[in-house]
């Protein structure tokens, strides 16, 4: 069972760095009703690896990625809300992206698919909120990249939102997240397989994959968060093996099923176009942040960060919300203090959802 | 120039978890005068990959891995100390480990090489000291690993030193740490260079090791410090390259020029050795950590950590110190807010000079 609908992009759909997309079209699902008012409409981009399928709904009643967060009653209540979840532009479930068919050859575009940018993400779920008629919405939201992309809607779209809610994003991505990512690009384009992106969609660059997944998974979560869980319990017996540096903890044996879920389901190309993205995006490449965010008209913000996020750190969040408070925007700062790290808005749903709910039943 | 000394290890040299070594040896360095009562001496042992140089001396004045540490009127007063640095068991520089000769055949080790351990690397240093004629150390003292190697000195060695200093080690390796070294080790074995552990000397798995030491790289530093010192600089113009995914940031080529200078000097195999030896580690493996520590009869310890460590964290440290002291040792516990990370000891010489040369002329 599928839930997604299709907005089909402006053709051509110019690309942030340059080029353009011919063809393109973005995937979304959507959970709730537009009221008449066309004003409640609530606006959801995701971290690098989701898709649209956000909470399970009659069309697709599979759990969603923030599953207990959107539904009915829940913190983003869909009996009072439109909400519209979109798969990233670049992206490999539904939205046009690098493993996606090249109209003009009918083969994948691989890396023929033009530079994408945080903005051109942004631009995507813009024309699809406008394809659904709906002028401006109640709230623009995201989480990590989702967060990045929140940012660059409310410096491109002057008004296009009511609200905006950035949860552990960036303004200007940080050497430290650029180091980290770059390394699981190269992990992949090193990996003999890649074979320069024209892998065979059959046989993609599975070794580079896994490690560059094992090492994306342990920077979304914290150091004392594993102590807790997983401490030096030994791996399961069924998942050692003979070689002489096999897993030998039960932390490693975490780490290889994770990847081993990851490798099946996402397109390495896009990954690469998402995670380089991210190093790319600056906020001040459209100007003066304070000023955008003024122009932005935003009545309200809500700034979620997580102390123990290695990732997009605290501080970081610190930054995004003195931003908005300088632009003139009544903002809430809530630095938690959850111990899972860049991953507590998907674990912690009880701490998000107060926060998140508090926020948007305030309005 | 070559200060180098070696010791010969007992033959056979029993390894802690099975096996023996045939006409093993360690390489050390000593810098200062052992006084008559042979009661002046301190032992360092070293992170992960140093060698024994820790500092200049007349017979080799190149700089040291902890130079402006170690010397004359220094922190670690060579006027005062006879101060042993020895190059850890299973490394490569000149100390017996995969990458020399096995004399029973007169190739490499490599993979025949017996299973290292934290202990063998204490046992190792333990000979050295005693092949000088030094019962009893002033002080055994190390970083990183070598902040394990101490405890595990302790534990094995009563009486072994009169004090103990203990510079960002842990008890027992945790599942943070074991999640990023088993990333490090799995990059490098799945390097087709590898072949198993059977690549030639003049071609070893470049790939996975220039990778594996960018990861050690960021495990070794923070956020703040590369924000600081980085921020979103560009990369030189004479390191970029036509390759899509190229470096584009100051700070990936930080990464690359740390990496290619490793790369060019560390074996792989004694890398994956030792790596693997310091996920092993736990000081609970010997008994009851507090009874062992009171046996060891300490006069006085240091034990120091930083707040930006992501490997050791500053609670492990913590632990380390309230251990001791639940074994009626003095102990000064120095948790520094230092910026650098794990690596802050090889950067902050004033903050930890301070503190290693206060307890040092204290005692």
């Amino acid at each position: 069972m599928d839930a997604r609908r299709f907005a089909a992009l402006s053709d051509p759909f110019p690309m942030w760095r340059g080029g353009v997309l011919h063809g393109g079209r973005i995937a979304y699902e959507t959970w709730g009703t537009l009221n008449a008012a066309r004003d409640n409409a609530l606006l959801l981009f995701t971290g690098l690896s989701p898709p649209a399928h956000a909470a399970s709904s009659g069309e697709d009643p599979a759990d969603g990625w923030w599953q207990g967060m959107v539904g009915p009653k829940l913190a983003i209540d869909t009996e009072r809300y439109f909400v519209i979840c979109v798969n990233s532009l670049g992206s490999c479930f539904g939205s046009s992206g690098p493993a996606s068919p090249d109209p003009a050859t009918g083969n994948p575009y691989r890396l023929n698919f033009p530079d994408l940018s945080v903005e051109d993400i942004a631009r995507g779920g813009h024309e699809t909120v406008r394809s659904l008629g709906i002028e401006r919405l109640d709230t623009v939201m995201g989480p990590s990249l989702g967060g990045m992309v929140v940012l660059a809607y409310a410096a491109m779209f002057p008004k296009g939102a009511r609200r905006l809610v950035c949860i552990s994003g960036t303004m200007a991505a940080a050497p430290f997240a650029i180091a980290l990512r770059s390394i699981q690009r190269e992990v992949i384009t090193r990996d003999p397989d890649w074979k320069g992106g024209g892998y065979p969609p059959q046989r993609p660059p599975i070794t580079g994959q896994r490690i560059a997944r094992k090492l994306g998974t342990v920077t979304y979560r914290s150091a004392a968060e594993w102590q807790e869980r997983f401490g030096r319990s030994p791996i399961r017996a069924d998942m050692g093996s003979k070689d002489p540096f096999a897993s030998e903890f039960a932390v490693q044996g975490y780490l290889e099923s994770l990847a081993q879920r990851w490798v099946n389901v996402f397109d390495a190309n896009c990954y690469l176009y998402l995670s380089r993205a991210m190093d790319r995006f600056d906020l001040a490449a459209h100007g003066d942040p304070v000023a955008l965010l003024r122009g932005a008209a935003l009545k309200a913000a809500l700034v979620i960060g997580v102390q123990t996020d290695l990732l997009f750190s605290v501080t970081e969040q610190q930054a995004i919300a003195a931003a908005l408070e300088a632009a003139g925007v009544p903002t809430r700062f809530a630095p938690l203090s959850c111990i899972e790290g860049h991953d507590a808005f998907l674990v912690d749903l009880k701490t998000f959802g107060a926060e998140i709910g508090g926020f948007l039943r305030a309005g």
